[in-house]
């Protein structure tokens, strides 16, 4: 491949960038990200200017509103992403520390943890991904590549220039945190393929580009976000929690990849828990597609096809079949489903136990809504994303999995024999 | 992609296994492998008698007698294989265990070790890799897809057999662990692309092998195997233990992915040092390729060309250069090195340890020889391979490299809000 002799510059910065700060200290580190945070309500007017620039010219593209809701920004979204860079200065240095161990022969071996080096994100519309992204590679002591939405240019532009700034006032070289400025779609391919300069790829955004990176990508990848995830209400199910927990797993936020896709009913239940569920689905405007069994029980549900099962909707739209019992339901999940999150609702323990143990995913759960599968929810402070791979880093990444190993021996003129 | 269908029968049954085996209990494992351990002995005339075939289709190939040394059991070998059985036996089980929290919410978390599901395994000539990485599969509770090489294939199918004989005694079933009995090409081409039944592909074996699979693979690959490692003589060095060291790290031997391929001599030790190392170099038979300084000292050395110091010999030739100082020979490491495992001999101690933090490598020393760099040396009880790759695991791989991650959630009707 040939690659453009700006990006190869570009790449080449980042690796001598990250050579640097792979050994930085926490402190300076937090300078930075302390920086950034003060500096970014400063810039309000400029950043809301720039933002408007991409918003008039996302309406003069005519893009969907979906699209222009995120891209949008606000002082809130602003002093939202502060506060967020504040967080991650917060959170434990992921670098350094980790075990030691002495060898009969009076070597002694230290695993330690060391940053990755350079991780390039492909991201889409959102802007706040712009400083979250820099702010957790920083953190973990990896030097970044951002590729944001070309829809998203200008914000992001005024954002990159922001971090730049701090990095540089913390004694860290521009070069830790870089912009690709270049919108047109060729510099994304050939980002995808600089392995010479990137240790990893991370796309952040919905199924077309992941499948684009799956495709393209030859430099190491985390896949992140693809969610077909399932709910398997039981015959001995609590149904006031089971309607609970499945409403607000489809419609709490659509859009996102721990959101619902599919109910599995035992026929059991399905007599007593399918009608409910329609009245709660219809009063939130969703749109059912279910088994004949189902459609008996819900008259207002379309026929599901082959491809409903398969489906990430990213709507308000849901698929529904009853099955004859925990088997059924596992087999279904096993086939159709992306090892992302399932639920269990169930009063059972056996039963609880059982789906706990034979689901094959990143999270799986018993009487609570998928939704819960996120960085923040978990607890780990923040997120660059939710791994839907076995490889690295499954379920949410937070900024340990943004390191590696390093093994360090000390010796005294050991020889193996 | 065209997938022979006796293939895809293959993959299904490794799939269908590794459901299975991913809640099989460590008793049930282990029984297996001690049922192999036991095995292996009371067969020694069948596994001999395959290798016999092996061996003679070999000579009338008119195979290099490095390949045929690699291919030949011996009674002690069959033994060796059936002793590195029983110690995975007795290493703790990976799977399971973790760690749990409670979020304020009530929701408890566990995150715990689960199997990666099916593994395949793409080798060359040595037949004892069979069952070496059969036994590792199994313990960590995954299927395995093995594909030796084509030269090794009678003894390869008898030990298949004794470990599909082990499984099935075990009461799991035989699908844990399959050989693939056709030897050409298109079969391992095929295995690559196998996404829909191969969670993980670990290619074990020479440059080529390794290339192949990063060309060809779209299955999650770690790669192992690549190092072109060096040692630093620093001018504060130990003249005595770094003549050891080196000559170790070098001859000890020569074929494996750990050995010394460069020695950066500081300018002030050259004088010194060289002459000394030449003459034990020419004892051990080593050839030499060195820069100019190096050959102004070495009257001997041969010109060390680019290539060099970017060879992996995997033999008894070194290339040397002489450097200015610690800088330059981290500059040399960060230009040539593939982060596998890099040594300084030095008795000065910040010299020492600001190699140990700038040099990116899986593991880095000092004093010592980079032959260390092994799962049995560092005490891991058994490996699978050395990564050579960031992303998952670097550097020697245990039991706990062939394991993933799964969040177990038990809630009570909790919703996110």
């Amino acid at each position: 491949m040939d690659f453009a002799p700006e990006l190869l510059e570009l790449g080449a910065r980042a690796q001598a960038a990250a050579r640097r700060l792979a050994f930085a200290a926490t402190a300076e580190k937090n300078r930075a990200l302390r920086e950034l945070a003060a500096a970014l309500p400063r810039a309000e007017d400029e950043i809301l200017a720039a933002n408007a620039l991409d918003l008039a010219q996302a309406a003069e593209k005519g893009l969907p509103p979906v699209l222009s809701d995120r891209l949008a920004l606000t002082p809130q979204g602003i002093r939202a992403m502060a506060r967020a860079a504040e967080e991650v200065a917060d959170l434990p240095d992921p670098v350094g520390g980790g075990e030691f161990w002495t060898r009969p022969n009076g070597l002694k071996i230290e695993k330690t943890r060391v940053p990755l080096g350079v991780i390039a994100i492909i991201y889409e519309a959102r802007p706040n991904v712009t400083t979250d992204a820099a702010a957790l590679c920083l953190k973990a002591g990896n030097a970044c590549v951002l590729r944001g939405g070309s829809e998203a240019l200008q914000s992001n532009l005024v954002l990159a220039r922001l971090i730049g700034a701090a990095v540089e006032s913390a004694g860290l070289p521009a070069g830790c945190v870089q912009l690709l400025p270049w919108s047109e779609r060729v510099y994304a391919e050939q980002l995808m393929r600089l392995d010479r300069y990137i240790d990893v790829l991370i796309p952040r955004g919905g199924a077309a580009l992941i499948q684009n990176v799956a495709r393209n990508a030859t430099v190491p990848v985390i896949e992140t976000g693809t969610g077909v995830c399932h709910a398997f209400v039981d015959a001995a199910a609590d149904m006031d929690k089971a309607i609970r927990v499945v409403v607000n797993a489809k419609t709490n936020k659509p859009a996102v990849c721990n959101a619902l896709e599919t109910v599995l009913v035992h026929r059991a239940a399905a007599a007593v828990f399918l009608p409910r569920l329609a009245a709660e689905f219809q009063a939130a405007g969703v749109e059912m597609r279910g088994c004949a069994e189902t459609r008996a029980l819900i008259p207002a549900a379309a026929e599901a096809t082959e491809e409903d099962w398969s489906a990430e909707y990213g709507g308000l739209i849901i698929s529904i079949r009853v099955v004859a019992d925990l088997d059924e339901a596992l087999d279904h999940i096993y086939r159709y489903g992306t090892k992302h999150s399932e639920t269990i609702l169930t009063e059972d323990y056996s039963a609880a136990q059982r789906f706990l143990r034979e689901t094959d995913a990143a999270a799986v759960y018993v009487n609570a809504s998928t939704r819960f599968t996120d960085g923040g929810r978990f607890g780990f402070g923040a997120e660059i994303g939710i791994s839907t791979q076995k490889l690295h880093a499954r379920g949410p990444m937070g900024l340990a999995e943004l390191t590696t190993v390093k093994y360090v021996v000390y010796g005294d003129g050991h020889i193996v024999t």
